[in-house]
């Protein structure tokens, strides 16, 4: 477990963006992104090595495109996040659709390039039948999967994601009468972050592998964990990177094939590159034996993992004006501005029922808020439009320290246009 | 506890919808939401009454202008609900904005003549500085509020919601201090749907309202529990409407004064009025002793309720061709088609982190999904855009049986308009 780089937001810089954009906004930072593209592309493989970024973390264009600059490819998880990537400018041949449900336009998807896993029996049916005579990636469940935050695993039994590993053999079976060949095998270990553990999975998916004469790279998937609050640790990335290059290495001495390495971080390449600034609207409090409460104009519109997992997001207040000064500490319950009990930043750990409280400088109205950590599944994640809110805007910091607004914040009419 | 009426969608209307607009949709019906209508308006009062719909339940134009119509008036939880519904033609009179933030705008809200409810000893001071000798409703934090699911409460020491009763004399004399008469009290009980913890915790507000003099309406708020599940009991409106009419009583007995009463339902007026139509992605199973998942184009970016709260909606599949037949009885998990783990439409009751399997005739690849109880908090709170998938449609059945188009499906393309 080490450090991983993070976005400190720049007291200046957070005052100029809600100066200029108002809040809530996020705040992205192009340095601290491409020095986690630079981690994951350093992974690498002892045959060969792609890493791809998990769209659904954060699919916004300007993060598409500063990944595809640093040399990543991309995983989509519906036909629409790989349309994106395209739109985006990407190459087809970088994109890898992995998805639950094929949806419409899978097959102009295949044709113009885009790889495809099958992520079922009914999925890999469906694509032989469109495009026999091609290859294709199958999903498998092993049986095994780590934890997703306190979530049902993303493998086992418990798990719908991918064929389940006693049907391999029915997928050969099928993917031959359509004379399509499973050139690639996925597995998405899942987010649980004990280095051992991934090499263990990564382990019984090389046993599935054996079965699977065809297959000539194996995908992992993604699963590192990340600390977002001060002293939390994230996963070694060095360390699951050198247990996957002995078994891969282990793996061609028996079998004399070499694999190629993908995985797939989303959480990793994005959570800690961004921050939500928010600003306070109110404190209110219930009485002496009761609760200090700092409300937010930020709360599960823009961000809703804290409201569903109980997931920990670094928060620091600001002084609006740089000549002001926050207050004494306190220990603060932070929540944001919708007409909902559950609507809390700070829940306890894993459960987002629970109240925990933090010790931080008490803020008063118009100072600002910096909930850290906001780079992954809050942008793409939120209960986006609860309450009318319109969607923030999100900003980019490029290398050079300029503010880029890449994506504009709506208007209330940009909600209403849909209706007739 | 009582029956309450409830939408069960026509299966040629279903397929009709599907049909014309593909899945998945969100269809709701007049009649139903008409006859909720009719039974919250008969709630009453001893001395003037007047029932508020809670939009955040459900914004759409469509749904506003059928409660219009119906004679409701409205309550806005942000200045963009108020705003919203002002756009769909209903007086600014009818509408009382009691919003956790004020936001920018409220000042044009209030002077188009907006209802304004202080949520806060800041809302009041902000709204007295800006309208002094005008009159206003205070939100009151009772000390005491019944649970919302298994979240923390809507009021007591652990909620963040409205004034707490030991301050209420400072905002008396802050209203003093601005001329601002607090004509309204208001306290939202909570979503608890025990009539006699409902009346008691009114009766706690009502003691309350003995020390504000100007008091000459009352918002008891919404709370009214609904079961969505075949068998689950919904509140009982006359017995909470007898015990408030018991309490006006006596209040205006004991002190002379006649309250005019509000209610403001959200979920009772809306939740058994709508439902999502999807179909079947995918059917995949997890081995002999292992669990057998229907996937549906239907989940957490159309509906977060199960994911967010471990809420339980009715699950009924449908064979899309009228001549077809579903399979026998299976103990199915239904999942929606994110790559999420927790995208899960059979949660336990209360924990959206375990599995509960229904016995549900197994249906196969096309057919129809009809999610039901879902015209609250679907539409309006769901994980929308995650994925990148675009918004659902929005149907009405009209009282006459037409299938209108009350909201357009997203594209692709709508969601990246406001990329720069």
């Amino acid at each position: 477990m080490t450090a991983i780089p993070t976005f400190d937001p720049p007291v200046d810089v957070v005052r100029e963006a809600a100066a200029r954009f108002g809040t809530p906004l996020y705040l992205y930072d192009a340095t601290t992104l491409s020095a986690l593209a630079v981690e994951v592309a350093g992974f690498g493989g002892p045959f060969g090595f792609t890493p791809r970024f998990a769209i659904k973390a954060n699919p916004t264009r300007a993060i598409l495109r500063l990944f595809a600059d640093a040399g990543l490819s991309f995983d989509a998880s519906t036909t629409h996040e790989a349309r994106r990537a395209i739109l985006a400018g990407i190459a087809p041949e970088r994109i890898q659709l992995t998805s639950q449900m094929l949806g419409e336009g899978f097959e102009d998807l295949v044709r113009e390039g885009v790889g495809f896993t099958a992520c079922s029996l009914a999925q890999l049916e469906r694509y032989g039948q469109a495009f026999p005579g091609t290859s294709a990636t199958l999903r498998i469940n092993p049986g095994e999967g780590s934890g997703h935050n306190n979530r049902t695993n993303v493998a086992g039994p418990d798990a719908s994601f991918g064929v389940w590993h006693a049907h391999v053999p029915d997928a050969l079976k099928l993917a031959a009468r359509h004379d399509v060949r499973l050139r690639g095998a996925h597995h998405h270990v899942g987010s649980g972050g004990d280095p051992a553990r991934w090499a263990e999975i990564a382990s019984v998916t090389l046993d599935i592998v054996r079965t699977m004469p065809d297959v000539t790279t194996v995908n992992l998937g993604g699963g590192f964990k990340v600390g977002r609050m001060p002293g939390e640790p994230s996963s070694d990335l060095s360390a699951a990177a050198a247990a996957a290059d002995r078994l891969l290495r282990e793996f061609a001495t028996e079998t004399g094939r070499q694999l190629h390495l993908e995985i797939e971080p989303g959480t990793y390449l994005t959570a800690t590159g961004g921050a939500v600034i928010g600003s306070v609207q109110d404190v209110v409090t219930t009485g002496a034996a009761g609760r200090v409460f700092v409300k937010l104009d930020v709360g599960m519109a823009e961000i809703l993992r804290p409201s569903i997992y109980g997931a920990q997001h670094p928060i620091d207040f600001l002084a609006r004006d740089p000549a002001g000064e926050l207050g004494g500490a306190r220990s603060l319950l932070v929540v944001g501005p919708c007409c909902e009990s559950g609507d809390l930043l700070t829940p306890t750990k894993g459960d987002p029922e629970g109240l925990a409280p933090r010790e931080l400088p008490l803020p008063s109205l118009g100072d600002l808020a910096v909930v850290g950590g906001a780079g992954a599944y809050c942008a793409s994640m939120p209960a986006k439009h609860y309450n009318s809110i319109p969607a923030a805007p999100e900003l980019l910091v490029r290398a050079d320290g300029t503010l880029e607004l890449v994506r504009r914040r709506q208007s209330l009419d940009d909600l209403l246009r849909d209706e007739l």
